[in-house]
């Protein structure tokens, strides 16, 4: 939301803004980590980013969006550090190859959850959104499925390539993949890793089912 | 743990360790509930529980374990209002037909997750378990993971009758039917029904992809 109103001002007021949102998103994830979400305020990310908490209410209405605008910007970051465009994920592997694609795509996922940049934050707003539903909601509306329709689009495809059956609802077909992982991520239940993904694939293409 | 030392008591002193004991419980799940898993005390539940906070530490070292003590609880009585045995969860059930006892056991899943009664002290405890390594470790161990080992052995039957594939590890394959259903309903995702729980059944045992 910003951007639209830097782009108006002269290059050194763009470059001091840029420079205080990036200090508003790093001080709203360091805080989030080490106090939690409920005792993170916008006058705690203000001191922290060194800012007026007047900036901070001028770009955004409430720490909600500070802090989901951060986790957007952390996915930004990682997209570059990975040589992809920042703006990427506009949509998943299509190599023809289902399942080597997805478990590129769940391997690549095994990947960033285990990021410790990524996990700590990731789990601090989950686990709020677990609890408050406002809060959750918004998760999911900017942040989550938007990455879970990737997967419906991803998955509509393979149908119109016949390696999906016609009868089968790509919109929960998917939560095979993602929500096991989501599950074994958020709960430790055993360690994240590439066999597992590579597993949940080949059983939620194939079934467990003898053939 | 108490039940060893309070059946070498007199039937009274039994009945008011009883009373207490559930007095402590419903303090401490109505506490975690209203002020979170992190503001939870010891002093604040014996307060409520109208015991003195000495009775607490005589039974529980802390209040992780009073916590994870009142949720098996709360399991226990679900068990007995559904009329069944409230040390049940032996086994899931086995009539055969995999596909229909696994549709049963995730339907009735749903149903517990649905359950306000339920539902708000679970939350809580799970969404502190995201951030809390220690605590999750405790309720992967005392409440997720021996649920999980009853769809192992489930599978493990399955398995032997020829209607799970050899190859098949059923660790893994379990986490199919409950990690959607888990990710769904911490998350918000989408509504948790029936009709959603059988879909993750035929999905999981036949698989996507056309046979």
């Amino acid at each position: 939301m910003a951007e639209t109103a830097d782009t108006k001002k002269a290059p050194d007021a763009t470059r001091r803004s840029e420079r205080s949102r990036r200090a508003i998103y790093e001080a709203a994830l360091a805080l989030v980590v080490e106090t939690g979400y409920a005792r993170t305020t916008i006058e705690g990310i203000a001191a922290r980013a060194g800012v007026g908490k007047q900036t901070i209410y001028r770009w955004w209405p409430s720490k909600a969006d500070v802090l989901l605008d951060a986790f957007l910007d952390l996915g930004r970051q990682a997209n570059e550090a990975a040589g992809a465009d920042a703006e990427a994920y506009a949509e998943l592997p299509d190599t023809g190859d289902l399942e080597a694609d997805l478990k590129a795509v769940l391997r690549a996922t095994v990947d960033e959850l285990n990021d410790p940049a990524f996990e700590a934050p990731y789990r601090a707003l989950a686990a709020e959104g677990v609890v408050n539903p406002e809060l959750g909601l918004r998760f999911v509306e900017s942040l989550l499925e938007p990455s879970l329709q990737l997967y419906v689009r991803r998955l509509d495809a393979a149908r119109e390539a016949g390696q999906v059956r016609a009868d089968v609802d790509p919109r929960i077909a998917l939560e095979l993949f993602t929500g096991p992982l989501a599950h074994r991520w958020l709960l430790r239940t055993l360690p994240l890793t590439h066999a597992y993904a590579d597993r949940l694939v080949e059983y939620a293409l194939r079934g467990i089912a003898p053939r």
